[in-house]
């Protein structure tokens, strides 16, 4: 016989359920087994004196355990939370679970070492399936809008970009590295003629940091797209993918979202606000006597992000705000400039920078000429090397999916919402 | 103006058209220029008399350049292939070509060497978007399946499986590894009540070998799925994928496939013939007089598997087959067995092995003898843990995307058909 899932189980109807048994109770006359499945879960009831047998089979069975039912499904107004009862003739237990070693008031370090105990809540559970249907529904926006999806190699012979920060890897005879973003290769598919391409891949950095938004390694939702005017068609499509992924997230899972994080999910109105950055450290100054540290002119920080976000949902009402004109100095060599300002930009949502976009420098002189500027001379040759023999104008940015998801429900860090996170101290399970 | 596609072009509407200038003929009274996007190509007709400050404008432009062009499209029963033409009234040089540093004649070293012009190629541009119609194909019906998309790490603490073939990474002051497949991952989404998972991302094998079908790092379509009765489920699950991946390239890209590859995408009927390793050896015996050697007995090679697949014409008319009972000596010891016997399967296209799948052994007494028998013990210490706690039986698979596409196109190696392809001597560009 097939499995019925829970919440399809019909009335008197002979089925199979199978599922974890998450709640084991053995009282005078009955056996109450709470089984969960993806679907939902329900009371199983088993009379010990009619069925000797069973119970029998479920000595020294223990919460947790995966069990097979064959029986039928009863309506009961004896049972809470919603009146049926599964009453089974046969069972099959199919793993048997040892004590748990950890329980729900377990610190985020003992849970990470349990990671698929503690993924097995209902809350967790549902996290995942959230960060699966905002990333489909971005997906699926991208494709429907004629990008090709490509997958770049995450083992590339030269410290790109930076050089510090780089994780390396004993290739054979000689030394390879992890990339820190597809940037370069996400530019390469423009220049094969690709012209609009994403890729959702590991990102690895090797930060030894240990705050609530990094990790070692994270997946990184990366675009790129060809023959823009500017990089107002960049953050035009940012918005359009991310109302994309948030219509599909809150179709899908919006009412259990409130329900399990408290969290309305808010579909954005476009266009975005979008300020320029001199203006910006005004308004934050003017309204919250905020003054950026010299340190910081030009760009952001944690502080002036949180402060953004409130004066963005104070003038604008709106959760997110693109902000613009960073120094120079502060951007990646590969930004497009227009009279020495970069033509790019990050987007900030509930007081975090979830994007950094721009226009990219596509003519080979200017290209190298700002990378000779930035001390990168050797490590960028191959990749300016895309440039020579024709490549067209193009823009994009890359979206933290872990990041976005966690903002998106409002958790307190990545090790709460990654699957498996990894830091400087953290390699395992 | 906004760029239109030159598929797109209107007669006589005035346009912006922007692409490869993939030719470039200057003659007497003319300039042709033979312009491409990603929608098509079209000849652009310039006036040397009456347009002079164009011409100025080409001057030194050679072949490969991107420009754009605004103009109007006519119909001129001169031009060859489409009897249409382009009038422009100005242009603009986007990005100036070099001379190309190789020519179609180049050997496939050459051409990875510049792998972004060898890309630009109409041939290989749709073999990359053959590719992610495969993928995208998959990944729907998976979804529709109720399947969950999943990110695992790819730095992890031990070297898994097998410690062979696997790359060390410098983490922080200790040492980390390369996954070589998500297979313990996602056995552990099974463990932490995902009932079904899949996963596209990158896996990685310090393989120092150098054959057409091998890569150090690779995009695997990894699935995984709970509550099956046998390893038949997994079998009829991948039937499903690949006809759902088939008929979506097929119905995209048919007719081009044919026309560029000369092959005929063959869409399977379910389902695909099942036949024991031990039977099979007895009719490639019979039939084409193949003795399998002592030391592949309870395994195939890649002779069998390029006989299995005649064998499967000639008997079933089916370019798919699906070895099964294959020797506990040769399979991974997380193959649940029943009889010594394992309950895992082959699927050979094409002469080549695309997947290993099996039924998985969830029960944690019998998962760990298996281990240790094949003398894993420390290594997969941390995987064993997965399975104490209870966790449903499951079954699943993996698809190499790659070899998947090289089978499909009939392309003769990886180097040809992955976007950069990455060898024991192959890290750039």
């Amino acid at each position: 016989m097939k499995r019925t899932l829970i919440n399809n189980l019909k009335e008197d109807v002979v089925a199979k359920i199978s599922g974890w048994a998450i709640n084991i109770r053995n009282t005078k006359h009955m056996i109450f087994v709470i089984l969960k499945d993806s679907s939902g879960k329900i009371q199983v009831s088993i009379d010990k004196k009619s069925q000797e047998k069973l119970c029998e089979e479920l000595e020294g069975v223990i919460a947790n355990s995966i069990i097979t039912f064959t029986g039928k499904m009863v309506k009961s107004e004896y049972v809470k939370d919603g009146g049926k009862e599964f009453l089974p003739s046969s069972l099959e237990v199919l793993s048997k679970s040892d004590a748990l070693p950890l329980d729900e008031t377990a610190n985020i370090d003992t849970r990470l070492d349990y990671r698929w105990i503690d993924l097995r809540s209902e809350k967790n559970n549902l996290m995942l399936h959230v960060q699966a249907a905002l990333v489909e529904g971005m997906r699926k926006f991208l494709i429907s809008e004629d990008f090709t999806e490509i997958h770049t190699p995450k083992l590339i012979g030269a410290a790109s970009e930076s050089g510090s920060d780089v994780f390396e890897v004993k290739y054979f005879d000689r030394k390879a590295y992890l990339a820190q973003s597809p940037q370069f290769y996400k530019q390469m598919a423009i220049a094969s003629g690709l012209e609009r391409v994403f890729e959702i891949a590991p990102a690895f950095r090797a930060e030894n940091s240990n705050t609530n938004r990094h990790a070692t390694e994270f997946t990184s939702f990366d675009l790129e797209f060809a023959y823009i005017d500017s990089y107002e068609d960049v953050m035009d499509l940012e918005e359009d993918l991310l109302i994309a992924g948030l219509n599909n997230v809150k179709a899908l899972y919006g009412d259990k979202i409130k329900e399990y994080f408290n969290v309305d999910i808010i579909i954005p109105k476009k266009p975005f606000p979008r300020i320029k950055l001199q203006d910006l450290y005004q308004e934050l100054k003017r309204r919250y006597n905020y003054q950026i540290p010299d340190f910081d002119v030009g760009d952001m920080n944690a502080e002036a992000e949180k402060l953004t976000s409130k004066y963005a949902m104070e003038v604008y009402n709106s959760e997110f705000i693109f902000v613009t004109d960073f120094a120079k100095t502060k951007r990646a060599f590969y930004h497009m400039r227009e009279n020495d300002m970069p033509l790019g930009f990050d987007l900030i949502w509930k007081g975090t920078e979830i994007t950094t976009g721009a226009q990219r420098e596509h003519r080979y002189d200017i290209l190298k000429k700002q990378a000779e500027e930035k001390g990168l001379g050797k490590d960028v040759e191959f990749y300016l090397e895309f440039f020579k023999y024709g490549c067209p104008p193009h823009g994009g940015f890359a979206i933290g999916v872990d990041r976005l998801t966690m903002l998106l429900l409002e958790l307190s860090s990545l090790k709460e919402e990654m699957f498996l996170f990894r830091g400087p101290s953290r390699l395992t399970p």
